[in-house]
């Protein structure tokens, strides 16, 4: 093994957009809109809260919904594989108390997230980043530890995280992350990924 | 799950001291040294390149031995436990040449370590610390991301991680460390360890 550590988005990457099944799962459409299609975290979050007190949604009919949902097809085998040859670290955007479930079905990876403030009657109050620009700063510490970072991402609040590592690649993005960042390199599926990060990866093979 | 990373000395906590199973597989005592003899690093690094080399012994041999080693009773249960309930990162100062074969066994967790440079020969050339004072120092960039940050080892070279954390826990130490770290509670098994976790996390339990 060599000096590097591998980090990977999870929503798009493993796991289905959760905000989209939720949004399914409830019939509310405003609950459609992702970090693909608003780059303001802090709005797109507050609409989601506000949307969900509207409809008098709690934390515990978001749990509901998740725990139906699975990993994208071939997920944890191909995390399996990354496990066997890097350091991985998953660095998302979602919160701790929504991954739960899904981690357990990942085999429970390491994961830098945010969380959740949530009342005694189970409404969501208030959601706490833990650290603003999170996953470049968790790239940029893991560098000051003298690693290589290799970074996998398909939505704007991955792009910080993918510039800022030796290495970063766009997985299965929408066009216009395509369009905006022409320097990353871009991948389909989990064999694609699989053979460019041996590529880049200085650990004999 | 809080916002609460836990990082863990490998050897004395969940796999037994590789160089002491080195040395009784090759009946070299000069290779029972670890760092809960001799508080420098370097200096017992040193000692044991020069020995296997005054040996002929290179990286085949050392991981032959290795590859008959199985993790302390009870540690897979134990850290499956504390990967449901933290994000976990193990701080070692082994190299990954030699953690792979118990990494498999433990499940691939996390690991930050050094590594070996190996000649095509085999010999063992040198060893390269990835960063001084690696644990730390991740310690401390885990911290700068805003995580608490409990930490469980045995021996001198765990302290400066164990007195960085939030909370630092002596597992099985030797009575030197006891004495010289009052400060720091010592738990001499995985039970007792899960109690005290439990006690200082922030999450609900």
């Amino acid at each position: 093994m060599a000096m590097e550590v591998l980090c990977f988005d999870l929503e798009g990457v493993f796991v289905p957009e959760i905000w989209i099944n939720v949004a399914e799962a409830t019939g509310i459409d405003e609950l459609r809109l992702t970090t693909r299609d608003m780059a303001d975290y802090d709005e797109l979050m507050t609409h989601r809260l506000t949307t969900l007190d509207a409809h008098g949604l709690g934390i515990a009919d978001i749990q509901q919904v998740i725990s139906t949902m699975a990993p994208l097809d071939g997920a944890q085998e191909f995390l399996g594989w990354t496990h066997e040859h890097f350091q991985v670290v998953i660095l998302s955007d979602t919160f701790y108390e929504f991954a739960e479930p899904l981690m357990a079905q990942l085999g429970f990876p390491t994961l830098f997230c945010h969380n959740l403030e949530i009342d005694s009657s189970g409404r969501i109050v208030d959601y706490h980043l833990r650290l603003p620009n999170q996953k470049e700063q968790a790239v940029r510490a893991f560098q000051s530890l003298n690693f290589s970072v290799f970074a996998v991402g398909d939505s704007y609040n991955d792009t910080r995280m993918l510039l800022a590592a030796e290495q970063g690649f766009l997985f299965c993005p929408p066009q216009k992350v395509v369009d905006e960042f022409p320097q990353l390199p871009v991948v389909t599926d989990y064999d694609q990924l699989k053979q460019v990060l041996i590529e880049v990866s200085t650990r004999g093979w």
